[in-house]
């Protein structure tokens, strides 16, 4: 069973139908004069008023791009060379996804400031120091709305209250929350929202950037006309089709697949804290996804993990797809604040729309399984039974026991 | 007839099939560490590997992204952040594609001095134009290797040599000579080359920048750790696999298509110039892709010519189809030095690889007919032949026949 949809999702069978025809019978350019085109304008008109309507904006607010990634550096670098003669200070939290924290590395090495806020052990920001970072330089806020690892929502409207009152363009990555919870560009108040395609049940290497009106960026790709002259290149129109049937899809499927989704969640995280020993969800019990829950165990290799529960048939993760072929330890829980040693052990968990087929007690007595086999293996298991002594050396001066 | 295939291509049935599997069965995240990512992974590989093969490349030069454009906004202002230290300085011609124009603008809005070699009248510039352009501030050349709009090749193996010698970088794009002619990045001697996948019949919204080994560029979307963390975001793996395809099949069929295409646009241009009065062949005609022509006939609208042309079944274009849209006469004639007025009558004409039921005959009757009715109600044409100074008053001090 495939339980890693916050890494990317299958395309759905409506949404497959609707690109079809545009790879061989439709395959115009929307940008020419002739009939052939026109088509495939109008295709791609309709997606920009699907995507517009899920997210209760104006479909001339809509800008596709090649995804997710590619929306937030559209955000971030547009607003910052647009406003660079403003001021250079950005403002964002510990825990935004790589798409956003690399491009504010990049945005640095250009002389911008970057304040990024602390999220404590729950995974959320506190407005006050929000507050309290805001200057007279300050262009630009980005959080995300939902954690990819965590599943933790942040308080987007407040936050995008507070940066209208000061005038600060603020930009939310809702690649995560879109299709999960709400969202409402006017109840959130943001001035730009990413969007990814592949996240809800769309194909991969489409996504769009909201841009309220009046809001100007500088392009991150350069070119012809296309998209109102914000993204250039030929238009990726079948892509761009399933896209906005997806969001039309989720959209409307939203409050059903929440019920459901909250209702398996929360009979997970019981199950797993009551069954399993030494077992924690990391982030806030109550402001999350209904469809992502991170655990960590004591003593466990999170990727030993996942490598076991894939021999049994459960695809999961330990955190995000992007940074699970590298074996550091994941910046969102140590952002939480978690012992060095227990960021290591943990489980992301993240549920298709439809999931009436999943059987909890079997995946939790599965993972039960599953850690109590590799805690036996487990010198640092083994060591924290019985040798307080041994387990402080390996952890030399981070350990918190000493 | 579609005749506007530099515009874009059709999906090929054989491309097509071998995508569909990977939007539902194979949807896995290539970057997840578990048995349904690792066949994601394998076909990006394979895909890749077929890239590299078409341009006699290595697999680990080829960097996937979202189509031309992007490949494009990467090499440029990849090397123009990674070398800004060493200096500022770019060269390249005059008519470029907008994905590069556009960036070079961009990139002069930030302190980089850029040099645009003039082509003259056959589209081509001069190597002793560029020898003499090069600083010791140079730290880029970029030039088209063939045009989108007339077709003509430039000297890339010549300007490449110069270019290594020099110890400058040199990027060439490559969206449209690929696949129609020979494009090897040895023998061509490039750093850098740009290809999109939708201009040789595989799907829209992919392409790669070739980066040779050793040559270091600045991310343009930064994030997760794809594509050697040199272009972030979920692969869009259907349409990297389809490009790979089309990528094989392209190469396969080069001289089989060059020969058959080349015959039947000689055949092509031999017929308009004798049949229809005063019309002109633009760009070079020697030098030039066995697939694209270019014509301008005098005292004619480019857009009434392709409407007259749609209504009679023949799909052809003015110029590229990301300047079709607006009304301000190409830049790349005007750079041939033409007749601020001539500009406006040009027809392109861009077969598709297989063009066997092409009836070359019928068709230039149907552009001669099509160019005689608008020259009866052209005021243009009928001036020049019968009101000299009635002409002269609508070309005011522009008119070089005064
Ligand atoms: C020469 C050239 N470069 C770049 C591009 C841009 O490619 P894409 O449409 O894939 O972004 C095109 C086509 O539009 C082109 O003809
Ligand atoms: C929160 C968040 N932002 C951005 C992205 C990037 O989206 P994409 O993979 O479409 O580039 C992802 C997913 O990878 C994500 O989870």
């Amino acid at each position: 069973m495939y339980l890693d949809n916050s890494a990317t999702t299958q395309v759905s069978e409506e949404v497959f139908e609707e690109m079809l025809p545009y790879f061989k019978e439709e395959f115009g350019n929307p940008s020419t004069l002739y009939s052939i085109g026109r088509e495939s304008k109008k295709a791609l008109e309709l997606a920009r008023k699907r995507v517009a309507d899920a997210i209760n904006a104006k479909p001339e607010e809509i800008f596709f791009t090649g995804g997710g990634s590619e929306s937030d550096n559209l955000a971030v670098k547009g607003i910052a060379f647009k406003l660079a003669k403003k001021g250079k200070h950005i403002i964002t939290t510990e825990i935004e996804h790589p798409a956003i924290k690399e491009t504010l590395y990049f945005l640095e090495s250009l002389d911008f400031k970057v304040t990024y806020l602390p999220v404590y052990e729950n995974g959320i920001i506190k407005i006050e120091d929000l507050k309290e970072a805001i200057t007279d330089e300050t262009i630009l806020i980005t959080v995300m709305h939902a954690n990819n690892e965590i599943g933790t929502l942040q308080p987007i409207e407040e936050i995008g209250k507070i940066a209208r009152e000061k005038g600060i363009k603020f930009h939310t990555d809702a690649v995560q929350s879109f299709g999960k919870v709400e969202v409402d560009v006017e109840k959130l108040n943001v001035d730009l929202l990413s969007l990814s395609s592949h996240k809800i049940n769309g194909p991969k290497g489409v996504g769009a950037l909201y841009i309220r009106k009046g809001t100007r960026v500088v392009p991150l790709i350069h070119g012809g006309g296309q998209e109102k002259g914000i993204r250039a290149g030929t238009e990726n129109v079948p892509g761009i089709v399933g896209f906005g049937k997806a969001c039309e899809l989720a959209a409307a499927q939203l409050d059903e697949h929440y019920d459901k989704l909250s209702a398996i969640r929360d009979e997970l995280i019981d199950k797993v804290l009551t069954t399993i020993p030494e077992a924690y969800l990391n982030g806030d019990a109550e402001n999350r996804l209904p469809n992502l829950v991170n655990f960590r165990f004591k003593a466990i290799e999170g990727e030993s993990l996942i490598l076991l529960l894939d021999a049994k048939g459960y695809q999961a993760s330990t955190g995000s797809a992007c940074s699970s072929n590298k074996l550091e330890a994941s910046p969102v829980l140590t952002a939480l604040g978690l012992d060095p040693v227990d960021v290591h052990g943990s489980l992301r968990i993240s549920l298709a729309p439809e999931s009436d087929a999943f059987d909890v007690d079997a995946f939790v007595e599965t993972i039960a399984e599953s850690v109590q086999r590799l805690r036996q293996m487990s010198p640092l298991w083994n060591q924290e039974l019985d040798y307080d002594n041994i387990m402080c050396k390996k952890h030399s001066d981070t350990c918190k026991r000493c």
